[in-house]
């Protein structure tokens, strides 16, 4: 399966995770004939089933402003017709919801985001559908005189669907998401249809939401192999929480994965004793352990080690819609929090930030963390962690060392790491996540050897088989760069 | 309203009406991705909730042998997507049912319809959907959350759709079809949006489904001003079951209806005493009162005087997916089945054959009037009907005055009647809806005029004031052409 190399403009990605109905509300959506309305106050809490009414017409509004922050691809949770605000209750996977625009806005989307030369990838959730999806409801309706009677798991009619108890095997036994049987034939055909369709559309790939419950690997070597013939640029990431090298190419169907062991990795260090381990523990991410810089790095070369060509393809990230935000995990201690973004953005595989990390936005478990943007309240903003976004992904993209370079270990203590990034002569990162101002002092062998500090004005230079030179602040990284 | 004069089409047109599930199954909508299979055999009885699997390239691949028949438009019972083999419950007003192949089998059709001269009218369910229809299924997931709120006459939540009796205002208090609350300015910029679409996308005109349950002039004033907008040439059909003038334009949004008090009169005097008027009252024909001539043209001149502009623009129907079949009625008598439908195709207005009348297909209620056209099965063919049918088709396409002329009684007396159509030197119409031969004999002012038969052989001449020279054989009629 796969063999087919990673597309070269995932290494150069940073993505930002939109969850569509969050994000801005053009007002353009209101225009669609199947939109609706009203929607709820912008500003208030949101609810489990309430809606914002932010559209794909505002995504594109805001693409300028997105560029300006550094992101270059666009992560978007699910688009098409569905009853839910966050749209994995997929009602028709052939259409883009009509509240967000429907397929047009999606269309304006694509080509203003293309003609910035920035890319979007899409949310495939292929292993359950709604209980809107046609087939479902043709089902429900006709019981098995359906021509669709092969297209769910399904124990008895006539269907209980909107009792407690679901009679047809459903995500985590939840009526509302009725397992889709892609062993029928039909089915297979749909969901690839679908897969390839949207790629033709314009989208630049898939993050496939659940794969793992797809137990088939040869349904995921067609939609592989589907995909990258109708585009051999489109991306392929899978919504996997562990290690999962099987599922990644070249032994399996994606180019990479939503890589959460990164993330608590990176959680597990920065957020150092003040994260809210309890927070965190009750949602998808699970246990964050307490690391220090060694066990930190540890983690880094584990997840590096377990892929063959190095995670470049993986998306990674600190948090998303499934997960409390940073800011609030970290207590919102803003210096923790841009310090957690900055060092995602400097390892290797694509960042991802969740829209409203870069400001700090709070929000605990859902609906809380799927927050609208507030845009209307900038007073709100956290600057300090914007600035340092920024900057970070700014830094990227000018290092080609930090987007393709590999990862080496120097040294590790305490709170504080430094690694490599493109080899001795590439770029050295030192990071120091404690409280305490860091003056560094590093092994180095070649005497003479001379860097400078890309996000701050210090300098180091090698002798007696010491770097040093600067003092690195709490709580902040720097990138030194190597002078000839 | 209105005041925009007839299509001119529609004058000559000869319709056709397809139930697209049970008319021919192609094969070719299996390869479109959100078709499904298997199907129920396509000679066995048919089921309320079964599918056939007729569809729309197969509709299109019989036109060549509707035009052979003398068919010039068809009117497709509703080709959305639906959970209903009728595809009356919609699920999605802008998207034709994958099982018949999907917009792109409709776009075939259309093209191939167009190609050949012929039209091709859609079915209107506005005043309900189906309970999977996105807004409903929106608003049953998310209750008073959803900005569908306003789709539906709710009078409670959670909606109880699924149970005996609905919270919510439904047709005839049928759970599965909620009723849409026009009133709603989105809903209502729903329809009309519906409305254009197929229009623009090609469709030659609507037939209304249940229209009167829209008491909303003001909708169907602007319906007619939006459809009429996109295609003035585009037909409108109303789903009346009595006479009702305020409909029609000019005074009403509709060119025509379905013309049932037509339809009933011309079965209460060809039908005798032998119809099955049981059979028939239980269904929307209600009473079919036996009619002798002189009552069958009282009915035929009130429909006619109901109406400024004549009837041309009705429907003319003696049967359809919601009446037993003719030749059941008729108690499979093809005679009296075959001049009911010749007698249809010589009056004011466009005649309607429901598929397989014209071969003499059996069929009490639902779903039984619903079968499998009998391709595979040419024996059981009534060819006589057929033959009938395809010459008085024949003969309207031929004779302007079938299609424009004026209708003026002349005599009538028992189960004899004598018609002109097109004024004295227009054609003259007998018919002998009586189990004996009638040796023509009527009254006649211009010594010396001539007509000749062009159904039969025979001739006609005035002496005398009578206009005699030919007999008439039972269950007949003819149309003598006025000979200079």
């Amino acid at each position: 399966m796969g063999g087919m190399s990673l597309p070269d403009w995932v290494f150069d990605a940073a993505f930002y995770q939109i969850f569509p109905d969050r994000f801005y509300r053009s007002g353009r959506a209101a225009a669609w004939p199947e939109a609706s309305g009203p929607f709820e106050p912008w500003d208030a809490p949101p609810t489990v089933r309430g809606f914002k009414g932010g559209d794909l017409w505002g995504v594109a509004d805001k693409l300028d402003h997105l560029l300006e922050l550094g992101v270059n691809a666009l992560y978007l949770n699910p688009v098409f017709a569905s009853s839910a605000n966050h749209r994995y209750h997929t009602s028709d996977y052939l259409r883009v919801d009509p509240i967000l625009g429907g397929d047009t806005a999606l269309r304006h989307l694509l080509d203003e985001a293309h003609a910035r030369g920035m890319r979007v990838i899409l949310d495939g959730v292929f292993n359950h559908s709604g209980r809107g999806f046609f087939p479902f409801q043709h089902l429900l309706e006709n019981g098995p005189a359906s021509p669709y009677r092969d297209w769910y798991y399904v124990r008895g009619f006539p269907l209980h669907a909107y009792g407690a108890k679901p009679n047809y095997d459903a995500w985590w036994d939840n009526p509302e998401l009725p397992k889709l049987k892609v062993a029928t034939p039909a089915v297979r055909r749909y969901l690839l249809h679908v897969a390839e369709y949207w790629i033709r559309f314009g989208a630049d790939g898939w993050r496939l939401d659940v794969p793992e419950e797809i137990d088939d690997p040869a349904f995921w070597a067609e939609f592989r192999a589907r995909v990258k013939a109708a585009n051999p640029e489109a991306y392929l990431v899978g919504e996997i929480w562990h290690k999962a090298p099987d599922w990644v190419a070249p032994a399996g169907p994606f180019d990479g994965l939503m890589n959460y062991p990164l993330g608590r990795a990176v959680l597990g260090f920065v957020g150092g004793e003040g994260f809210d381990r309890e927070l965190a523990a009750r949602s998808g991410l699970g246990q964050v352990p307490l690391l220090d810089a060694a066990g930190w790095v540890e983690q880094v070369e584990a997840v590096l080690a377990a892929y063959p060509e190095g995670g470049f393809g993986h998306l990674n990230l600190l948090g998303s819609h499934d997960t409390p935000r940073i800011y609030t995990m970290m207590r919102e201690d803003a210096a923790r929090t841009a310090l957690a973004l900055e060092l995602l953005a400097v390892l290797p595989g694509a960042p991802s930030i969740y829209y409203g990390d870069e400001i700090g936005l709070p929000g605990a478990h859902d609906p809380d963390n799927r927050r609208a943007f507030p845009w209307q309240h900038p007073e709100r903003w956290n600057r300090a962690i914007l600035e340092r976004v920024r900057r970070v992904l700014e830094l990227r993209r000018k290092q080609e060392a930090l987007r393709r370079g590999g990862f080496a270990r120097v040294w590790s203590e305490g709170g504080r790491a430094a690694f490599l990034r493109g080899g001795e002569r590439g770029l050295l990162l030192t990071v120091n996540a404690g409280s305490a101002g860091w003056a560094l002092d590093l092994p180095c062998s070649r005497h003479g050897e001379r860097r400078q500090g890309l996000l701050a004005d210090g300098r180091l230079a090698c002798r007696g088989g010491r770097l040093r030179g600067a003092e690195l602040p709490p709580l902040t990284l720097e990138a030194w760069a190597w002078v000839d």
